[in-house]
């Protein structure tokens, strides 16, 4: 059995995957704040799969994390982790010393892409396209991450598709992100609210003309991100994940709209069938913690097949 | 000995490539118009190349043609090559009756991409930017070409990077084609001349406004491409080739100076070198044929390897 777990920057996700590739205990815990915090909360959550499971830890093979921020795979470090307060973390090394077991580590947004793949199942490439405070995209084909030359795969959030946009975070002009990520967002809207796209939604709804154009501009951005995709690696499928994409039917509506307008305008943009290759992720799918759980393989995510 | 073709709208390059990847004999001529004179060319092309090296014809073991249009590689045919005046060939079926050898058919940028990636060898992901009449990549990875589920990865061309640009003939607008394909530039500047992407360039020098405005657009074009495959894929390297790359030296500066002025506004794009990215392939390159002859590999390009 695997231990997978999606390590966010409030909450951390502990499943455990057995050979067949199903999830089966699930326990869910508030993540620390520092190194030591993160790796105790790694650890711990370990050990509540194995009280849930009613198994010693040694049932288990492998541990698997997904975690935000710069991550060494081969290394299993993470660096710049800001909304964990990690600078640098060897937490393959302090985790894997307190589990004595094999640990390994993954960006969360490609962890997550290897999940919703496995989920998705089937051949081909497909993408995970991440709309949480930013946006980034994980790319599998045929079970594999593809990570690029330096492992800079998926940055499609710094694609900036119009040079008037909105200034982003990263200082270019029009970025996806830019449009299309939650604190870019929440920014643009500058209201307090536990949750400020889904309150720009509900004002835009009421005809509020700031939030008809946040709401019109996300739609852009995310439906931008996904012809980057399509047009670049011909990926079958976008899911789309992410605290943003808890808004689900509505999102998906917006974001069909801008994608069947350009269908409209263009015959070739038509054939490509952008709207039937969208899938949103369902709310609560255990997606990014099984993925971490599929890290660390040779080929990624071929751990199921024949 | 192999033989590769590369099939343009008024030339065809062929040249031999020995076991070692090295290009021997080479030949041009005149491409024929309409699908019996195109298997002609084909044919014919074969034949001096047998002749220049002194070997009979059976002493090639196989024919890879590059061509444009949509290519189906299975089946080696071609449809929709407006300007070979092909609607559908079986080009692998006609020439290999014809030649008794084994033909291999891909599209030519995907064929290019191949060669371009062969000389310049080394392991990764790397991508050919082919700037012709319209704009369109191949993406080749540890030597094999990305297709993609649909075979239709690379097509960068009608990625709209500017919703207020120009209409693309695609029909949307702001398509980095529409801002740099040679076929829009032409269109825009609007004046008769052999090579009016070259015109433009000289008149944007003496200070023509629509000039300095198309010339500005081919750049942004061209930089927007280069962004869209280092971030998407993370490619090492974009190799420019094509029609408007014989600008050479003018065209890198231009496109230069966009990806330095966003490293100036963006740590993060600063962060990926994107000019020490970009290349170009030197004119009279035989990339384009050299990569057909390894089209129908395997795995496409690993030919020479260990």
């Amino acid at each position: 059995m695997r231990v997978g777990l999606d390590v966010g920057g409030t909450k951390t996700d502990a499943v455990l995957v057995d050979p067949a590739g199903t999830v089966g205990a699930r326990v869910r815990l508030a993540t620390g704040w520092g190194p030591d915090a993160v790796t105790s909360t790694v650890v711990e959550a370990v050990g509540r799969l194995a009280t849930a499971a009613g198994v010693p830890m040694s049932a288990f093979s492998t541990v698997g994390v997904g975690i935000p921020g710069q991550v060494d795979p081969v290394v299993g470090a993470v660096s710049h982790a800001v909304n964990l307060g990690i600078d640098y973390l060897d937490l393959a090394g302090a985790a894997g010393r307190a589990l004595e077991l094999p640990v390994h580590v993954e960006n969360d947004v490609k962890a997550a892409a290897l999940g919703a793949a496995a989920l998705h199942g089937g051949e081909g490439t497909m993408a995970y396209l991440n709309l949480g405070t930013g946006v980034a995209a994980g790319i599998v084909r045929d079970g594999e991450l593809v990570r690029g030359t330096r492992g800079g795969a998926g940055e499609v959030g710094h694609i900036s598709v119009d040079p008037n946009g909105p200034r982003c975070r990263c200082g270019q002009r029009g970025c996806i992100e830019a449009l299309a990520g939650g604190g870019a967002v929440a920014e643009r809207w500058a209201k307090p609210g536990a949750f400020p796209v889904r309150d720009v939604f509900d004002a835009a709804d009421a005809g509020d003309p700031l939030a008809v154009r946040l709401r019109g501009d996300l739609a852009y951005g995310v439906a931008s991100a996904v012809r980057v995709l399509v047009l670049t690696d011909d990926v079958d499928t976008v899911v789309l994940g992410g605290g943003v994409s808890t808004l689900g039917a509505r999102l998906l509506e917006d974001v069909t709209e801008v994608l069947d307008r350009s269908a409209v305008e263009s015959a070739f943009l038509r054939s490509l069938s952008l709207p039937q290759r969208l899938e949103i992720l369902p709310a609560g799918s255990p997606a990014a913690a099984l993925g971490a759980a599929l890290v660390g393989d040779a080929r990624d995510g071929v751990l199921f097949g024949p």
